[in-house]
């Protein structure tokens, strides 16, 4: 009975009414990136992304599907679908992939890293769901970490050249360079899509505005704190500028602050803050210790921050 | 009195009578490698390993015993003993340190690092005990990672020249070769049990075929279509030939699609021929992920592989 | 009702009579770093590392106070931050990163750090909460390597020229040089807090026995017994010299052999020695593996060890 119900299910995506339902939810696949279940809002980030490069676009679109497709086949749980939170990491995965690799094959790969990204979007979420925390975007950069040392050993995966091992040893820090506050900000939320002009970064902080004021105003302040602690902690102005210091603390203090507190959180504002700053040298942490590999941070700094404090807050509730 | 039950226990093993039965369960530790409990099927491992090289043959049974020893001392539970589930790591520890290690200790540290690894099967069964996934082959794996690293620093362990650490920045692809399909196959079974040679590798397939025809079958899929997979992506020709890129899919589709699948998991057969298809590029970035540190990838792309499939089952049970 | 009692909780803090209850708590926050509870034993600890530095010794009360006060504010358990759980971390982190940093700020970067490692204690709590395992001194270590390693990404964090990151391909063993056994085990004890002279090293044995004579024998037993066994694989006799192969299986053997066990664990002794001992190849793996990022072992191979039994015996409960 149960079986036949899935069936049935997977045979509904096939279907003519169905299919805007289906782009539904990929498109509020892509909003989940953000935390935000909503169709325009997924809409106003494509467009985005598309005005950045129409080939992002195309692929950012047949990410979420193909991350969609895969949990309704696996058999999924509807909600979950629904809401966008199955196919989130597979649009980022089509994302960096598509990138960070050349060549004729590129968006093969990049389509079949989707696809697994939201078989390993599961097994994270069950592993997670153990210990109560959100899996945030960890398969997406733990999958896209393994893509991109592959294309060592295999020639079928060609990575473009911007990526450069380099021995900590030779490493030397310089930081001279403009800065650009207002510049920095608008690429601070552009990095969280891999992109860095203004005009999608514009659209981007529409997007978000359009869902909620308040993760807005939340969003502006953790990619503001983050550059002003970047610049305190003297990093290196070139990558403040181009936003690598800000797109961590904006995703950080959203879920801190507004997305995964609840009411005995008193300090939440605060906190969220806080997360946001602790971010700056977790990214130099994770560069550095990704640089023997010339593997990118992505949002690793992000997962950490607000793995420490909602795990912390199990303990410490006020916070 | 359970305190006075498991003296007695251990006495035992001491027995005339219950050697035998001590002995078959250590034959059982070194078929469990391959997820079957099959004394004839561990004699028939035992000779293909004692074919290759007598002193690998009997390294291989003394680890067995002494793994599944240290857990009888332990007071572990008798059925986990019997099944063979206590010792099988501690057979594939002793294996892999007397390959690479040389000098007249090298068999002592082979020994001890068979007993730790029974301990520390013990370690992982209970943390993985708690998530409900199997341990499969960890502990050895990171006990032998561990040990290789320590040689470094300890004259008393002494590597064989076939480690060679290597900068990333220095590291250049030629995937050129002869290739041998045939060949690859034997050499990849083989591989489990580190040996390349087709009398080892035809009773090794003896030795699975013996106790379910259904388990060779999908062993030799598994091999074929992981190397096709990695002729696909063009990986290293030397590394096909010699059963590198089959030996983690053949215990990889063995796990998904024959010993840890359920009936909901109607998949089942494909999702095993996936799994086995993506050991390949993480066989390929696991490699590069040690090569700062020389360290081999041993049967950790099938952990991850089978892991990733096994946890996802739990959120989308169709696969 | 319940958010009326933390506030006043918080307020206490204040207040004047409870200044001593607070200071207490934060010496037990030293004392705990060896398991001990006892406030004297914290002031023992707390003057030997200031005979050593009287800069470290301040940096180490004042770690204390804060981690005690991040969790107070978080309102954390009341228990918890009267036995100094909360805070042993801080304490560490505090004396680590005002050893390795230098410049006007090292004091500011030490004592945020035992702030966020009071937060970071909270999350692994949470996280190890959950299988039952003590989080031992883990978040001090992890969140010391990655302040170090922002050192690297920020002028603001600045490195003593101690570290020194080396491509593995470059290293040689050299393991000549003296040996004496008395040095080697009073540095071993006052490696645990980064001192290596004999009267700090004399004070903190005192210290030890002062709360219990069966922790200080076996802690002399673990360290002498890890001494001999570094000599006996043939480890760098400037390192045994140091203690550098001797703190860990102190803490080791007091963990397995003392603190943790229960009446079930009948080979507890001898476990304990095992365990001591296999901090050892521990130690050398983990300074290899940290080699190319130039980072210090810390407590890591304690922690492994301890972790590898305490895990163990929930399957193997004998030992």
């Amino acid at each position: 009975m149960e079986d036949k119900n899935r069936a049935n299910q997977s045979m509904l995506v096939m279907k003519e009414g169905s299919f805007t339902a289906f782009l539904k939810e990929s498109l509020k696949g892509i909003s989940q990136i953000i935390y935000i279940e909503n169709t325009i809002t997924g809409l106003l980030i494509l467009l985005a992304i598309t005005v950045s490069s129409f080939s992002l676009g195309i692929i950012a679109l047949l990410s979420a599907m193909i991350g969609t497709l895969v949990a309704k086949i696996g058999g999924a749980d509807r909600t979950l679908i629904r809401q966008g939170l199955m196919s989130y990491n597979s649009v980022l995965t089509g994302l960096v992939l598509q990138t960070f690799l050349t060549g004729p094959t590129a968006w093969i790969v990049a389509l079949v890293g989707a696809a697994i990204t939201a078989i390993f979007t599961a097994t994270l979420m069950y592993f997670f769901g153990n210990v109560g925390i959100p899996i945030l975007t960890l398969p997406f950069i733990l999958l896209t970490w393994f893509t991109l040392l592959a294309s060592y050993k295999l020639e079928g995966i060609k990575l473009s050249d911007s990526l450069s091992p380099q021995s900590l040893a030779n490493w030397e820090l310089h930081i001279e360079g403009k800065i650009n506050l207002l510049q920095s900000t608008f690429n601070g939320i552009g990095q969280i899509f891999f992109l860095t002009e203004a005009i999608p970064g514009l659209l981007l902080f529409i997007a978000v505005f359009w869902a909620s004021t308040k993760m807005g105003i939340y969003a502006v302040i953790g990619n503001v704190v983050a550059c002003v602690a970047a610049l305190a902690l003297a990093g290196e102005h070139a990558l403040i500028l181009l936003g690598l210091y800000g797109y961590n603390a904006i995703l950080t203090i959203l879920a801190v602050s507004v997305v995964y507190n609840t009411k005995e959180n008193r300090y939440a504002p605060i906190t969220g803050i806080v997360a946001a700053c602790i971010t700056v040298p977790l990214m130099a942490s994770v560069s550095i210790w990704l640089l023997p590999l010339g593997l990118p941070a992505l949002t690793m700094p992000f997962v950490l921050s607000t793995w420490l404090i909602l795990g912390a807050r199990k303990i410490l509730p006020n916070i």
